[in-house]
């Protein structure tokens, strides 16, 4: 993305993370949201995201309520900053200790309903283009405590409401899922980028509906992130991202991105930045960081931790396109057949009666020589290393 | 099911692995495929399932091909058998090492595709009905090499030629996706259920194309299987099943079913024997065990662990038919919710309007009231341990 | 353990768990530890076990302390429940966000080595015979944030200085180290079984210093519980464990005792209640559970749950005396050559020197017919899971 | 290192790996072993190691295996490179289907000592320092399938013999013990570092046996493998060691060095080649690499994925020596108290009685400003980040 500017937002919930967590109280003390964007501004984010309770207390009055928002609406003036997402709490208050949307209880389905809808009014007014839906409850601890026919019944329901309303108030706005293997329920419904996809397509509306994958959460599940995107993409689906580390699979670490599987986020970035080699789907949306300080650190470290989330994807952005540009690499993409995959397997036109009569397909086909195919794929991985790693 | 047979099958490569691994030699001589199914006819099963190359030598020419077929198609017929399912080796031949349908050499792709079809005719020939295909190597270890977006282009190109073969043929038989995470690639492409059911919905001839999941497989993500075959089998999708045991998130180890988690093994008997709670669609398929005697084992444990699967199976379905069955666990199902949770959030007719002028739903809600509601999952999940203990 | 009560145990931090998570607040008020005692005792509990936190809050003055320790002091007396376990919260307040005996701050290592010293006069006044350390913040995200040697210098000096207070004060106590592979660092010291046995070895004060290994943390690790605390009982360490339930790698769950894997659990009980097979050390301590009820649970839940751990574990004593019973696997034991395992591999008397001179061991030995042995172990497995069904 | 040669050295069975895995048949023909000596000479190796069954048929009569071991002689000399290591394969061959010191079946147990006493024996004359002991098949599928009582008796006799051996001898020789968590086998006895030297407390002849960790086998159970290696040098027994690469907790990649987790390279190079922030013992062994040229790749690929290996270790060593040198470095780590850790919890002739009279330990200490510390360590990591990714 030579001489633009990296689209760069962050969560106030992650520079705002007082870093309470299941064994420790929180080290840190409240963070004004207001402050917060004053300071992303300061360190050069383009945008920043919320959850309605990040900004306006759970049990706020109507006027507490405008005033918290009026704040950090000035924020985003004075500094310039786009809110690009908005997102809703769905989990933090007791009330939904078995889900939202598919809580086995209906008055906290339609709860849960309202508040979103709410968000959703609040998000369109902000000018907010994505709505992030992280169903942070929905799911079990034990197989069978929920119908788990109901429960996609009534997660298609609950998502398919909140997109029909954002096209009867005709907002200029798109959901997107977060999947997420695990934490804080045993097993979570939609837990990866596929289950999430898979529902999609199965709703009324599923056309303004997308995924917001995390890195963190597919890594949870031992799963590859950049294949994850890669498959939203071919999908038309991937319309934001939540990006950190992880280090292998284990609590949600929510680490500084970078900072879990380098190795991984340097083709996360080479595809973001470049897109696919043979071309296809690129996108488009916000660099968005969803990661934690770590517990350890006061507000300094929160401040180098969000600057180091900027530095490692501008750094990734530049060795990624050095690897693209290095004729080597080009070489051993055409060893390794890369562009050969992007052709057809069936020519232009060919039946299957065709192919059925294609005896060089089969019949005279040598299994043997073709197997000493030299791919050298591991001479293409290590131009990748030898460039993550900055060149000689 | 009672007075009922269940339908159990089994892989002709199950009973018939030599045992050889990663680290050491076969232990076991070949099993001729004809006395396997003897064998499994004496212990009960009801059917039984091969890879071409099973039962024909990847280079056997026609004769040697039909001689082998013929065999099995007499001991089908000698012991009714049903054969209700067929697959391909697309894994084995070093000429699928970068994989088969996503080969980045597309020789190797028409060679695999060829390969398919003709076994898809051999499946409607001895009256399958299912046809499995689980993509062995189609996948990665490193991330640059492959273009994935080409990737996903070239899989989906694959089965729907596949399914478009067998509408033009008109043969009564679906295909079944077979999802893995990884091994023997770092990263398969369709890792999990989500992911395939996600592709699914994009084929042109989708409505044929289903799921074949593995117990395993989704166990080597961290995945609850449960819940994964209900996504498949509320999006209409669950063709067909592999039933084994793992042990935690490690290499694929193909146990005995009920000898990795019981507990889930309990509850995916629950499901498929009894179906949901609440109702909904049911799996009708062969219950058929993908599983690999241990390598200790000599054929005397071969045919021990075959009947081992079904002994399990049996007595798992017995055990949840008294947890159904069981007044305490209708109680706990009551306070759970359950039930409630097959009924829709928005009232027959409400609209969205309707909703947001409800003023219960929202307004008057209280949350800290409904947030004291006893779920009891703790007593439920307790009372289906007892019952898997076999109760009092 | 026919005709006697097993000794059952609870933390009281496991039933006062108010439930609260990385994402959500509590939603059970708190308990009082001198009502939680009472309660455990009426559902049939043996014993209980605490933090110094549990029960006096961190900012205590003398007068709060000493009440709130002579009101549990009270409900043991009244309910005849012995304080069998004390240990020390060394990881919920923010002094200790580095670690305690590790951590990088002098200050904070001294004073938390005098919370220990403080909590271990506690426990030999309140007659407790087993002190448990878990070193809960002993670790780190990043592996430069802490110099690697001299973290084990440390945890060793803070473990044989509290080892050596011990004896210095002739109490009747001994340590017991609880490893945790991670959470809530990225990494902890001391990992695993393994690790802590191997740092015991180093101690100066070793002798008094043995193992609390928890369930669902070597889980954490895709480690075997049973082989672990195996190797702990041959090591002579096994002084306390901590049961509960996990199921597969993922955040720490601490479920109910056999709501995670539940033919570990079997063997697990197998061995605590019947020793080795072939004889050996057998563990005479607390059958101790650490878990915590499901956040969705009201105290209704708690005590189901608490009874479901002592249920659970009561039935699979029975159901692994009668494996132990059984006929067919003695014989299964036999044909596995389970006992032959405890012959040594060298008679009597054998001195290497023989070995090497003797021919049928190696020149004569027939490595190819000694490969065809049939140890039957599918079918031994498959009695256990019989067994654990509850038989026919 | 400048200036210096880093002592590279190759288990033949990398290069020479045919790449048959559990789903599919060798890729590559069998490797000359003295070809690939000169091949590994050629690309800069140091030294090579073997298992006796890479170099001498498991069957070779003494003539066959004379003159395979003279090849292989004949090669070092000509090479100059040194035979650092030898190891005894105890796996492959199907008498070794239940293990080997500890198979259920004595006369096993006896033929695996002798082979390995063999083994010894040749070690001694190729002059090797090293005799490494992986368990490859020590372990089980089922808790059951042994006495785990009886098992740890056995493998500590085998070891021990193999020790003694040594000493009566004379040998100039240390023995290092592999661990790994699972597969072949479900789970492996020693499963990870910590067990490996646990094990060794309790050995007669543990002095001269120490550990030969391998990097994918540590992080096969989610553990850190610096820290592994760390706890190793604390005990004094980091022998040997086994560098490649894996991606997160799947089964065994043996990638090749920093194609895994990287910045756990980083750490890991900085330790073995920069020691201890604040002194300690080093690692002076070889820099070994065990790891599988990816089955896609041809023998082109294989001496490309051998070179690969040496690097990438070279230029993480040139990064981490910069690290080391970068004053920002020093100021973070002065800041996060690096070696602070380094300074006793006790001071010099402190008693205990000295720590509990010391109010400002304990009574007069403030936890809530102690708590304030801001050690940086987000910062620190960040700067190694950096330095990875060659500075600016």
């Amino acid at each position: 993305m030579p001489g633009e500017q990296i689209p760069f937002s962050f969560g106030l919930w992650t520079v705002g993370w007082q870093a309470q967590d299941p064994f420790g109280a929180a080290t840190r003390p409240v963070l004004d949201p207001s402050y917060a964007v004053h300071k992303l501004a300061e360190l050069g984010a383009w945008g920043f995201t919320f959850h309605d309770d990040d900004v306006v207390p759970f049990d706020a009055d109507d006027d507490t309520r405008e005033r918290a928002l009026a704040s950090v609406r000035k924020a985003a003036d004075e500094t310039g900053l786009v809110i690009e997402m908005l997102t809703t709490n769905l989990f933090g208050h007791p009330v939904f200790k078995d889900g939202a949307l598919t809580s086995n209880d209906r008055s906290v389905r339609r709860f849960a309903l309202r508040k979103v809808l709410r968000n959703v009014d609040l998000a369109a007014e902000l000018g907010a283009r994505t709505f992030v839906m992280w169903g942070g409850r929905e799911g079990t601890e034990y197989d069978g405590a929920k119908d788990l026919h109901a429960a996609h019944e009534r997660y298609a329901e609950g998502i398919d409401t909140v997109a029909a309303h954002i096209k009867q108030r005709d907002y200029d706005l798109r959901i997107a899922l977060e999947p997420k293997p695990n934490e804080p329920r045993g097993d979570l419904l939609l837990p990866t980028i596929g289950h999430a996809l898979a529902l999609i397509a199965r709703l009324d509306n599923g056309d303004i509906v997308g995924l917001n994958p995390e890195v963190g959460h597919e890594q949870m599940a031992g799963l590859n992130f950049t294949h994850g995107i890669a498959q939203a993409l071919w999908a038309g689906k991937l319309f934001h991202l939540d990006l950190n580390g992880q280090r292998s699979i284990k609590y949600d670490q929510d680490l500084v991105f970078g900072h879990g599987d380098l190795l991984s986020a340097f083709f996360t970035v080479d595809l973001l930045e470049h897109g696919f080699p043979a071309g296809g789907p690129r996108y488009e949306g916000a660099r968005h960081f969803d990661y934690k300080p770590s517990r350890t650190e006061t507000e300094r470290g929160v401040w180098e931790s969000a600057q180091a989330n900027m530095d490692t994807y501008r750094k990734l952005a530049e060795r990624t396109a050095a690897y693209r540009a290095d004729p080597r690499v080009r070489d051993a993409m055409l060893r390794a057949g890369l562009f050969e995959l992007a052709e057809p397997t069936l020519s232009a036109g060919e039946s299957i009666g065709d192919l059925l009569a294609d005896r060089s397909a089969y019949e005279d086909f040598d299994a043997y020589a073709a197997a000493e195919r030299d791919y050298g794929f591991v001479r293409l991985n290590q131009l990748a290393v030898e460039h993550l790693l900055g060149g000689s």
